[in-house]
């Protein structure tokens, strides 16, 4: 049977160069690189190279400004816990939005019982937050704000340098996270032309192992650790380091980054074939999350009358891999919460679809989909209570139209 | 030149069926096991199956009772914070030693600035904690007691099982933790027999990967998580799981255990071996820690008028890899908290040398250290402006005459 992967949102596969460098360093080179002995030493030069391809891939401008930890969650409760708690004297108050991914809006939740005044921002149709709502959310007690560059789930793209560019001029200094997990590698992120503070991403949605992440802290950024152990990772992540994770995340970084242009160029276009034959070949579909600002390669649908997991039943049936929202909730049957804060009704979030297209899908590959999807919808609509007998209701959502155009 | 490798208390080289399949799980399946589709069911299962195999290997009675999490010091962190917090309505204090490792430890005093009351028990000169001690400290708010099972600088044992008793027998309920990163896979580690709540570990003490560990959470035991975001782990640990680490773990956990007796019983000669001929063959030499009662393969010793970075690099260059002291200080001048802890004094614990054996290990292994460490130490008391000129006076430990019988 064919396979078709189409969920490199939820993980991707690993490049074999960074799967080689993982098992060498996992087998051949294992020394652990806090200890001075050469079989620890040859292992710290890589975990250092590593830094730097973090820091050149960014647009850092020290290696000292890189901690690597387990993985993009980690990454963003050290953001988020790390700068509110080092701040605290100053303010209280943190700014987020409505579709971020639940590392970060559990961490907010967290915070707020702490005594944190969270501010979570609305966001609009497509997904995207306004620079002038972050504006007004502030106060003289904001001390953070962390949007994530791109949404895990739609794929809209965020204003980060924008509103980078308006938390700067303020007369106060105000931390800056985004969350860059869906982004790096996609798009161009380099924390200077995006304004940010802190940045964080992990290494398995970027062909790169799981298990590892790494945060950007801009120097002079006041920030503390969360977590409590050996004077590891210059004192910001105790624990030996996951050196194979570290130096297969280092190359992976590498890899995206180089191939940046080209990798988006293709998926732009799968992603433009499959949104034109999904809208063209369906109805009562729509297209969720902003139809141009969005990360390549990714799309989200809705189908009206349908549950979303009967779709990724059926589909995984014929090989295909997909997902309804973020793997991270899948066992959850709550429809998603991005899709809720876009002011897409409940039942239709239900019916969403998560197309997460990566470097080795082919034209082929989105024929395939398509042309197995169209027979699947058409099934499971007539086997649906909500569907009714003779046609369907044009689908409520305030894009559809849009998106049938 | 030859290479031998003494540091497998600060890493240990992956066992051969363990990388296999880190590598399977790196490049053929790659998916992530929270997606429902084929592609993270088949990985779901093999990490489902990875918990079954932790249950096995430390007597547990539920796959519901271990979360993994990125390593020993997170897993450390999680049961001593997460029990903290959850149980801070009962009471405030927590009772530990002040030879635990340091996630152990500032994981403690960072509590202690949080408001909890932490109570840090002197050892015995063998690095032991008295049972008689740990009863002593109880208070009516005591909800914890994080001991650890054997240490990571002088192998000493600490009576776990013993102290797990008598918590037992007390009016209210206490969590008793034990650190087993150490002890696993060397002494038999039996969560009933040991008597514990919460009991943690790593995977590359035990020829596993490195960034993943495991919590034991005894059922009915009042525990909260200490990182916010997916439901992953049974809501236990966030972040998308580090497959390939987890089920390398589980592989690694089960040849621990499966060949426990023969490998210890292997360690436990070189290691009396080894210690005869140092004791034997060169002056002014103390073994630290229990003589006895100590994990097989572990010696740690210190030479007078020494510095323990010297007698390293000198043996580093015959390709002899051994540390002074934990990996995790490593980049530290202080001398070790745990020699001190024993009554060790501050010039004298500066010439620690921790051996620490592992299986690949053989008796000219043993014979190539000692033949060269007796000239290194010879040469490097010469250059001693503390070794005086002509003879050494005795060492000034409370064991000392003890070890040389």
């Amino acid at each position: 049977m064919r396979k078709v992967y189409f969920d490199h949102a939820a993980t991707t596969p690993v490049d074999p160069a960074v799967a080689e460098l993982v098992m060498k360093y996992t087998t051949e080179h294992f020394g652990n690189p806090s200890s001075i002995h050469n079989f620890g030493r040859e292992v710290k030069k890589a975990v250092e190279h590593a830094r730097e391809q973090v820091v050149k891939a960014i647009g850092a401008s020290h290696v000292g400004e890189i901690a690597f930890c387990s993985g993009g969650t980690e990454a963003a409760n050290m953001a988020i816990r790390g700068a509110a708690y080092a701040n605290k004297q100053k303010g209280n108050h943190i700014i987020t939005t409505a579709v971020e991914h639940h590392c970060v809006l559990s961490t907010c939740e967290q915070l707020a019982k702490e005594g944190f005044e969270v501010t979570v921002l609305p966001v609009d149709q497509y997904g995207r937050v306004s620079v002038e709502d972050v504006r007004n959310a502030l106060t003289d007690k904001t001390i953070l704000v962390s949007i994530m560059h791109a949404n895990n789930e739609v794929g809209t793209i965020m204003p980060i340098a924008e509103i980078g560019k308006m938390l700067k001029s303020q007369d106060r200094k105000i931390i800056f996270h985004t969350d860059a997990v869906q982004s790096i590698g996609k798009l161009p992120v380099n924390v200077d032309d995006l304004n940010v503070d802190i940045l964080t991403f992990s290494g398995h949605k970027i062909y790169g192992p799981k298990g590892i992440g790494a945060m950007y802290l801009r120097r002079g950024t006041w920030w503390q650790p969360i977590m409590y152990g050996g004077g590891q990772e210059r004192r910001r992540r105790p624990g030996t380091e996951n050196a194979p994770g570290i130096i297969g995340l280092g190359k992976a970084v590498e890899i995206a980054v180089e191939n940046r242009e080209e990798y988006a160029e293709k998926l732009t276009k799968l992603r433009e074939k499959l949104v034109d034959r999904v809208l063209n070949s369906i109805p009562n579909v729509k297209l969720n999350g902003h139809p141009t600002e969005c990360i390549p390669g990714h799309a989200s649908f809705c189908f009206e009358f349908i549950e979303g997991e009967s779709m990724l039943l059926s589909l995984d049936m014929l090989g295909i891999a997909i997902s309804s929202g973020s793997a991270c909730t899948s066992g959850s049957l709550e429809p998603s919460h991005v899709l809720l804060a876009m002011g897409i009704p409940k039942e239709i979030a239900h019916g969403s679809l998560r197309v997460s297209m990566g470097k080795y899908n082919t034209e082929e590959d989105v024929d395939y989909f398509v042309d197995n999807l169209i027979p699947i919808i058409e099934r499971l609509r007539k086997m649906s209570p909500l569907a009714g007998s003779a046609s369907c209701t044009p689908c409520a959502c305030a894009s559809c139209d849009e998106n049938k155009k």
